[in-house]
């Protein structure tokens, strides 16, 4: 199975990574739109420039899309599944549904496959909300996100007149997550749900009570949450806040019987060291199951909710039924 | 759509319930090996010998069947597929890829559908671990079951002489599941992994010493755990163990990374205050899968890893994109 990245941040490094585990396949380039030469990948795959990709066009199996969801994607998946099967990862929730329509106009015209916002959430997470959902229909689901770096957090931090850096963590409350588990089916406010703590490094002789106060204020981002502000110095970002570690879990409660006595507890909960890297994981086993499916003549834009897991592995399914079942 | 039961114990009074809370359909029957007038459901639905079943060959879309995996199943389920799309929770693990052969050949044959072993373990928890296993190919699958009856080791136990009854607990060992859950990927013994409480109501004058004994001496049912046997009165066994709780956790741990620096842990949990209904609302919602198949022309035998999960859902796949992905 021959799998291209096109763009090489967190993400399509993530990809080049998870690849050289899968026997299965094998990374033929990297596709950037910087100078090729300023790449240097670990694996020593090929850097070619993104309008290279027409030489490419029956050499590739599954391109897999790591740009950005708010300009990259709107425009690049639907115009590469003209000429790729393709894969991103675009995570807007709310613009998916127009996302999907392009995709699935450009895939189904050229017969290629393509397989939007793959990854954890939306991805995993979704997947899961979907089946227990469709267990218990009378149930209720409840994500938390983290403990865990929003990158989008922090940067809205980076923007305040003298903040050097920082780093935003999500944080899921535990009396919420343990109210949650217990089945009691608690309302939950945005406040009662997560909190979220800041680390910034100020410019010297910054206001740090306007920085903390235009924080706390910031609509959106922080003014609906118990936020905290903490004032560290960049040697201390640099030593103790450079992973991008993220997580959380669905949680999802319903009640079976005449009397809806019984109540079951789901949960599907990840823990992760590197966002970016689990995120990559998820998006080259989904390339494996949309080559399948392209293979058996499946066309036009898919999600994660319409991939069988039997397509997701490299085993056959009569070793899955014999060793997983 | 049309669904009936064929048996009626615990696990076909779940789906009697479960399909009650499913609008997109409907209970046409129960079929029993019983005398029909003996069983009252609670739903009003008519109950009808099982040798009836003749007479519904193209009245049913699905035909659930709640038999044992021991004996009814593996001839119940071939037997079956040749005249309905029936679906089955055949749960011996070791004896699946035979009994897949034997229902994919009735099925496939007379053009129906047939899934087999769904309900969480095997079922949801299988499902857990092929996707754990697709996004982290060098992880490592724990599965812990309980707190919960083991129904087969209660019957052991009370197969003992001067046993009157019992019920039989199998809990996760909790360092056990710290040491899994730090991503630590330790090698388990079975011992380390679960204990075995049992609670035992003896007859009066039984030789105590002797059935605790015989108890923790059991070769494959207790020999290999640490046992611990209570003895109660029947009075105490009612009030406290009538219940038939279960659940468990499949937690995957594996690693990213061009050194593997990055651990993710990857967790299914399960807390259920009713084994059997809990595996009823799995087997509904599955129904309602191989339905939508069948219906699309999909004939043989499928299990939980060929079935997309939109087929679970009572919902439009655009809906699932706007309001669960």
């Amino acid at each position: 199975m021959k799998i291209a990245v096109y763009g090489y941040g967190n993400l399509g490094r993530g990809v080049e990574c998870a690849v050289q585990k899968s026997p299965d396949m094998e990374l033929i380039g990297i596709f950037t739109r910087r100078a090729p030469e300023s790449i240097k990948p670990r694996s020593g795959v090929p850097v070619y420039k993104n309008d290279e990709l027409v030489n490419f066009k029956d050499k590739i199996d599954v391109l897999i899309l790591c740009g950005g969801s708010a300009t990259d994607l709107p425009e690049m998946t639907p115009a590469l599944a003209k000429d790729f099967n393709v894969l991103d990862s675009f995570d807007t929730h709310a613009a998916i549904p127009g996302h999907f329509a392009r995709v699935d106009e450009a895939a189904a015209s050229s017969g290629h496959i393509a397989l939007i916002s793959a990854g954890w959430d939306p991805g995993m997470f979704s997947i899961n909300r979907l089946y227990a959902s469709a267990i218990l229909p009378n149930g209720k689901d409840y994500t938390f996100w983290g403990r865990g770096v929003s990158q989008g957090h922090s940067d809205a931090i980076r923007r305040i007149k003298g903040v050097v850096d920082a780093r935003q963590y999500t944080v899921p409350v535990p009396e919420a997550l343990d109210a949650v588990r217990s089945g009691s089916n608690p309302a939950l406010t945005t406040r009662d749900k997560h909190t979220r703590e800041c680390y910034v490094v100020a410019e010297e002789g910054a206001d740090l009570v306007r920085i903390e106060r235009e924080i706390k204020e910031m609509p959106n981002y922080f003014a609906d949450y118990n936020t905290s502000v903490t004032f560290i110095t960049m040697e201390e970002l640099k030593r103790d806040h450079m992973g991008i570690p993220h997580g959380g879990a669905v949680i999802t409660t319903g009640r079976t019987g005449w009397e809806n006595e019984n109540t079951h507890v789901i949960e599907y909960k990840l823990k992760l060291d590197s966002n970016p890297e689990f995120t990559s994981s998820v998006l080259v086993a989904f390339a494996r199951a949309i080559d399948k499916m392209h293979k058996r003549g499946v066309t036009g834009c898919k999600t994660v909710f319409d991939v069988a897991p039997v397509d997701l592995s490299p085993l056959s399914p009569e070793e899955l039924r014999a060793h997983m079942l």
